[in-house]
């Protein structure tokens, strides 16, 4: 085949990134075809609607039959942009079985199923890519995948949900509630209507998985991340924040723990002002690695949107194409070193707990020591009278999941704790 | 061959980073096996002096005979760590024509005469990796390279010469003036007994010459690259650099110019606090990329030293490996867009000009005038009293070299103006 026969491409989807990937597919013909060594031809773009109106989209491509073009024998490379799980994983699985590499921007299914769609792919030798997955335009898996794959990584650590991030930034800057910074959010288009993937931490929690298996060369799927969304985040808690030097993040955090296992969790947390993380602003996201010889490295950028996230599809076009070209594959899925998960109540973590007391004398004492009895120690107290009662803020030092647990149990037992203590997760050292 | 048949790598240099990959490849050698598919063998290790105490290092594999060594032709991967032009060079084209991949950190030879090493290593089929050249441990050269090959990059901007970064930062903090903090940062090993490829800014154009080609995709020479180092930054300007809300940094920048020829220049350059890159500390690292779809991103980490630095050359070694394994390359330098350099009087950039003039009505007026007859428009003036004399700043908004410097000819010839003005680079909107 010489350098002037195209590599057909199908693309399935034509929403937001879809019609961008379009575009650029088109507009950047000439430097994409330079980059690659052969053109690469669009031949079919599948979709819902055929009757919907789509500016600079030819009509001719569009299609409804989304199986039919997956699954031609002649196209080379299938965009996949439809997210969820199906009718995707049966497409991306017909297009792999017809001969094509993939290249998909659908984290949910990734962490849900990857595994069934990497197998598939290692048997039908064909490449899949999914940069745009994980923080949208941001390079982070390709980073992790070859970059870093001469290390051992040790920690990974991101904001990468761009929605609930400006919620949170607008709830520090504002003082609002969650609920009115919300429905501002979907009123602006950065929050869905059914907002739940997002808010929830589904959206965080599948790309943490994501990352989790990519650092640690096992498999890691939606399942085994430990999930809360930031819908309990209430403006007593930021202000507890700030006035602790902190600002509130969503982070999705993968480390590495001491017997081998991995942590994985999706947690609204403390984060130190001056922390790399701390700074990152509405929609960008971020993602901090640490690793046993590079040390710490951060990535922020754009997380999603339609440019970026085409940005972050077409660098895997041209990456899969250019195999294709020389006959070869990319690197696949690394499982070898098949890691556990850490049992949730066994993941250690620095933790913020305030709650209302009776101020009295003994009762600092107390509850001190209603830590202490779980072998929780504290690195530092507030404590803020309020007439008859008092606000108590204690930072623990790092302790598990479970032992904060039973502190917790304890405190709701005295008497002299009133009920709706609030707890969370501090990061930094 | 099956999957125990090692592969084969001989390293070029046991210095600081050197020995640290001969302790990796030892260390994580299951590691990188599983990584790869077949292990790595260490067969030889090219030094100056054999007598030198090495610990950790097998005596058996050291040899004076680099030229011996890099022809091997039974070796896969020669790792080339000894910095320079000769014998750098001699030693990578005899790997490449018996065959071997390379991975180099030899930042001096790409930006030097890379055009050679990359036209050898296309002719004979094997691959060049270079991920350490640039940033240290910092992923850029992949993320350009592959990540953004979709995209169309159009500025990149970054602090890459630790040594810099830190005595600039010292000096931001103390006050103190260049030389002195020179002489603790050679105490402390931060810089080198002779400093000048650091703090003359050549190390960082040798960087921004890589960078420029990779995201251009064209060819840059170090003779492209407009430098100036850091050896003439004063208190004084430091002084107004933190009036003016900013810091200075030595920026390397290569940007795409509206006629489609491309910008390279090293300079301490004035960047406002607010900017991300203003706030990298010490040694680190930071690289700004700016492009098309994918909007701002920004990679940071440790810019040097011997773990970070090797970090990026194993996993340039598995790279290569994993190619090996498969027979197969990845991407060689890809130059086809050949953009000509933009003349460094043509490059544009905001200006802050620093003058000392006589305290009398009408100066101000004049040394506006001055800048009005060349085009330059101001953004800002600042003037401070000192009696018989006053202290002149002046901001303009974006500007070429050219029209700069006649206006700087003409501040020259105005009796009313002191000799000695300053003149810096601001970065940012």
């Amino acid at each position: 085949m010489d350098d002037s026969t195209p590599l057909k491409v199908a693309l399935l989807g034509c929403g937001v990134v879809g019609s961008q990937v379009a575009r650029l597919l088109i507009e950047q013909a000439d430097d994409l075809r330079a980059r690659i060594g052969r053109p690469l031809e669009l031949v079919g773009i599948a979709v819902r609607r055929l009757q919907l109106e789509r500016p600079g989209i030819d009509p001719a491509l569009l299609t409804d039959d989304a199986l039919g073009l997956a699954s031609r024998p002649d196209v080379d490379l299938v965009i996949e942009l439809l997210g969820g799980i199906e009718p995707a994983r049966s497409l991306i699985l017909a297009a792999i079985g017809a001969g094509s590499s993939v290249i998909t921007a659908n984290k949910a299914l990734l962490a849900e199923d990857g595994g069934t769609i990497y197998t598939a792919a290692e048997a039908a030798g064909v490449d899949v890519y999914y940069e745009a997955a994980v923080a949208g335009a941001i390079p982070i898996i390709r980073p992790l995948r070859e970059s870093l794959v001469g290390d051992e990584v040790t920690a990974v650590m991101g904001i990468v949900n761009g929605t609930t991030n400006f919620i949170l930034d607008k709830m520090h800057t504002d003082g609002a509630d969650f609920a009115d910074v919300l429905a501002e959010a979907q009123a602006l288009g950065y929050a869905e209507a059914d907002p739940t993937a997002d808010v929830e931490g589904y959206d965080a929690a599948a790309k943490a998985a994501i990352l989790a298996g990519l650092a640690f060369h096992t498999r890691v799927n939606l399942s085994d991340v430990e999930r809360e969304g930031i819908t309990g985040v209430t403006s007593a808690d930021i202000a507890a924040a700030k006035e602790m030097g902190c600002v509130i993040k969503l982070l999705a955090r993968c480390a590495l723990s001491d017997d081998g296992t991995i942590a994985v969790g999706v947690h609204p947390t403390m984060v130190p002002v001056a922390h790399p993380l701390a700074s990152i602003p509405g929609a960008y996201n971020a993602v901090f690695i640490e690793s046993r010889n590079a040390g710490r490295l951060m990535f922020m950028g754009p997380g999603a949107g339609g440019s970026p996230t085409a940005s972050a599809v077409l660098g895997d076009v041209v990456t899969a194409a250019r195999n294709r070209v020389r006959g070869t594959r990319g690197p696949g899925e690394s499982t070898y070193s098949a890691r556990g998960i850490t049992p949730h109540g066994r993941v250690s973590s620095r933790y913020y707990v305030s709650m209302t007391v009776h101020d009295e004398p003994g009762v600092l004492a107390q509850v001190a020591g209603g830590f202490a009895t779980q072998g929780v120690s504290l690195q530092a107290v507030r404590q803020e009278s309020q007439g008859v009662q008092a606000r108590l803020g204690v930072m623990t030092h790092l302790a598990s999941g479970a032992q904060i647990e039973r502190a917790l149990q304890g405190l709701a037992e005295m008497p002299e704790v009133e009920a709706g203590i609030s707890v969370m997760r501090v990061e930094g050292a």
